[in-house]
């Protein structure tokens, strides 16, 4: 199954609603379960969702919402692929670097991802996402998997410049409406194993980054493991679980994007995200030479 | 005014409710504005707020939850007072350090903090929170007071192993019911200047941090800015201003918190946010070896 969110297109104020993808509409099921979180805990579980009589939606005429929009939260693991952290000339971590995401920062499947006024160092990050189903606390790893309700593209899109402004990335990663997610979540049973994924991220048609989540130096189980160690896991977490090498800024010369660039993010057996560049209108908020120098 | 969130005293499931301190008792205003963010937003302005006829909870009796619980964002500010850069070995950045709290982890006044079972690290951090009333993008600097709705007590308590597990603190800062923020939201026309607050941390009724935000590197104005400068603030989003030196990772010896330790962090004009600290029982989860070195 493939779970979405959605509203009606062009209109911001519409309700979100959430459904199950059936060929070229998606079933609207927000009147008959209790929300997002009910949907992926179910189906995430292998239930049978009854889809007969509901309401259809063309998915050419409806706006993607990020799949866990107002659910869960979004943790995201940096330094995960060995050719990524070599890229980035750091080593491998004894354990996961771990940061989040605010809700803001993240826009749906074809939605505009927007280029900030203040940096020019705006690069892309392709990511296979993990969405929690069953929640959990201290989960073993040998049980990680059971937890896993489905799988989504992500686009950790970076500010490069204002992650390094001090140790901790959270600036960087934060800006709104920088990165995606989506297009929706491809249930566990309907998804590859993600050793058999490829995940190939394309700037423009050009891929720029391409691997496998196989080759993860902390494998999803143990990333649950990890953060359920901390924080109770929740039906609709979502676990962004690194990206590969290839970044714009690891490029010679370096690669940024673009206002009017393409971006996709695809995932062997989950689909392509796809979302284009869009240049922030205006800038101004700090004097200057506060920030000039950045 | 002092603007709280509430439910019935020992009952996990009864509604979350909001309103206005009112002597010894709260007057509870759910019914009439459409949510706290309301309230923070009106309240902040420096609107009147009809209180008459609203039912009122005595304090004595309620369960104090998070003041911002389930409004806004909680952006974190660490290393931002001069001493306590210096007990921690560091320099002072040229831009703020900033991290992220999940909602899980803040509890309200009187609520019991959670010792993990995986950790004897736990170390308190009392600080200033900030709590904004007026959203905005790239606020300038000379207008972001009066974007301040109010100020609260926070306890950004740490699990200072797990904040050390990579360059991200995100583990450390993040477990299940490890901070405190409260008991309310004083009004900024209600409040002293910060830099006339005193900010004192007590253990057990002694004495561990005190200093005043008027001393904070990056100074309210300067935080409001620079994070207005990556994402729209929002009513009802907290900024914690970081803390200062004395924590208990920088003693000599350390000083841990125990169950059954009692947490205080006092602010002047703002009040007492009072926790005990409560041992999580069991551990499990990860298997012995990969955490045991930590």
């Amino acid at each position: 199954m493939r779970l979405m969110m959605f509203r009606s297109q062009g209109d911001d104020a519409a309700p979100h609603r959430f459904g199950i993808v059936d060929g070229d509409a998606v079933a609207d099921l927000s009147g008959r379960l209790s929300g997002m979180a009910e949907l992926i805990r179910r189906a995430g579980a292998g239930e049978a969702i009854d889809i007969r009589g509901a309401d259809r939606y063309p998915l050419a005429a409806v706006d993607f919402l990020p799949p866990t929009h107002g659910v869960g939260r979004v943790f995201c693991v940096g330094l995960n692929y060995a050719k990524h952290i070599a890229e980035t000339g750091r080593s491998p971590g004894a354990r996961p670097s771990l940061f989040l995401r605010l809700p803001t920062a993240q826009v749906g499947h074809r939605q505009a991802i927007i280029r900030p006024a203040i940096s020019d160092q705006f690069d892309f990050e392709g990511e296979l996402a993990v969405v929690i189903g069953r929640g959990g606390h201290r989960i073993d790893p040998a049980d990680a998997m059971d937890h896993v309700a489905g799988y989504c593209c992500f686009a950790d899109n970076s500010v490069r410049d204002w992650q390094r402004h001090a140790a901790q990335v959270t600036p960087g990663k934060n800006f709104d409406a920088s990165g995606a997610v989506g297009p929706w979540i491809v249930t566990r049973d309907a998804a590859p194993a993600p050793a058999r994924m490829v995940l190939t991220t394309r700037l423009n048609g050009r891929v720029m980054q391409q691997d496998s989540p196989g080759t993860l130096v902390f494998p999803i189980d143990r990333l649950i493991a990890y953060i359920s160690s901390f924080t109770r896991l929740q039906p609709g977490d979502l676990i962004a679980t690194g990206s590969p090498e290839g970044v714009g800024m690891a490029r010679d010369p370096q690669v940024w994007m673009q206002p009017g660039d393409r971006l996709e993010v695809e995932i062997t057996g989950i689909g392509v995200l796809s979302n284009t560049v869009v240049q922030e209108p205006g800038g101004g908020g700090l004097p200057a030479g506060d920030e000039a120098d950045t």
